[in-house]
């Protein structure tokens, strides 16, 4: 199943983020694992929380716990190779929120929701895990600074999938299209330091 | 059924709530969204999740998240209207507070926990809406601090509606005025900024 | 049953704990009610929610929040009595520590999850009451910091329950082993300050 594949990919992409994230403060490997299991593991597990979804994804499929552990190991024991990699932090940040947020939406498609409900559920199962991230290295979350559109991203992008599935294009071509379009999106507001005006107004959405 | 109506009353007061939370910290539209939905789904969130309800009760009814959605965007397209009314920050804060009490501590005895749980459950439902406003606005939440008496307004409140609710009270008699006495003090304990004594005594409670 | 005796002594240490740190804050009757409550409550909900398990082990088990309130209150009413053991705060933070973390493993293997996902179980389940009790008193949680090994104990002690539980041997032996090891591991990792490496090596785990 390509949410399987999706949800595989969404997980390692955020434990490197994680651990990128953990080396910045200079964590010994406990904290590292920490950060990274948070990550990785933060959204989907409120997901399924609210969804009712038991076993909770990582019980379920006992290997993520596992890649998650040695990707951390990886990282306390090479921390040179990630560190030099700091450049690219946004990259599997990008790559998690938005693989993150398209298996949030589908599962919740698949509980029966509103779509408005499914898009909500995108962005938190998107979102969490990087804010857990960020709270846990003492950043202010990325959710909360006007700075590049952390939760618009994902938002857009939760929209695009639900409507798609609503519309009925084949979950192969929607699921994607919304990943790729978060990911272009994120990585361009970064770039440019993209932001919604302060104290909104009505184009602010 | 009347619990319907405290629990659209207190999404409605909490949601403005956050609104003018996040908008003293000039948040953006995202902000603005984030912090009224936080507000006014985390208490009875972790409330439906500790009793096990499901579907949550802002999943079963999808009204909730698109009224909240209404109120941020009010706030983020006339944020004038919101802040000229700043004096009143403690007004919807106290009713959320009250009318979250009561909805906690019902669905608790609907569940049929213990009295002195479904108290607590009143408290938690009650107050943890306004923690995470609070944590997220980077205030230090009022729980902690040792002025005005918020988690003690709630714990009364919801001592009077589970002793009433176990001596057959009428829900359409003890809910309102549960509520109400919630509200009273509260907004005393603001007014005159009551507060318990630090370290206690034997008379603390 | 064993296991429930194991839970009810997790939860007064864990109480216990949770006052001395509310006592050194300060903090009034409710604060020390709160931190308390989520000291001993924390880690058991977040397991009980993750493994399904309802209703919560507090909301089964209602003496628990009834024990809580009463040793809150004694803190309240005789600080002295609490605030002159201070030197012995790492005392009941380590049982807390290793019982909970042993029920937590203990039911992850009931709930039949792998063994390394029940190891993490028991780490969750052991550290997250004293991280909820160390951001609501704004220390820097123990999980976070290099020194005296928090997680690294819990995990130790969780490897060598669900080693012990594999091979069979009886669960009143492995039990209080593994609680045992982990008291003693913590307690001399605090007293020798102890910690892992920065950055870890290869050596790191």
């Amino acid at each position: 199943m390509m949410l399987i594949a999706i949800e595989m990919a969404a997980v390692i992409t955020a434990a490197i983020y994680g651990v990128l994230l953990a080396l910045r403060k200079q964590f010994d490997f406990v904290g590292i694992f920490t950060v990274a299991f948070l990550v990785a593991f933060g959204g989907g597990t409120l997901r399924d929380l609210f969804l009712d979804r038991h076993p909770l994804f990582w019980i379920a499929n006992s290997r993520y716990a596992l890649i998650v552990f040695g990707i951390a190991l990886a990282g306390a024991a090479a921390p040179r190779m990630f560190v030099r990699s700091k450049r690219f932090l946004h990259i599997p940040d990008a790559f998690g929120l938005a693989l993150f947020t398209v298996t949030g939406a589908a599962y919740a498609l698949q509980a029966d929701t509103s779509m408005f409900i499914a898009v909500l559920m995108g962005v938190v199962t998107g979102t969490f895990g990087g804010v857990l991230g960020d709270v846990t290295c003492n950043e202010i979350p990325s959710l909360f600074r006007a700075a590049p559109m952390y939760a618009t991203c994902s938002f857009v992008g939760a929209c695009v999938f639900v409507l798609g599935m609503h519309l009925a294009v084949p979950f192969v071509w929607v699921a994607p299209t919304a990943a790729v379009l978060i990911v272009t999106f994120r990585l361009i507001a970064v770039r440019w330091n993209l932001q919604l005006p302060e104290r909104g107004s009505d184009s602010a959405i």
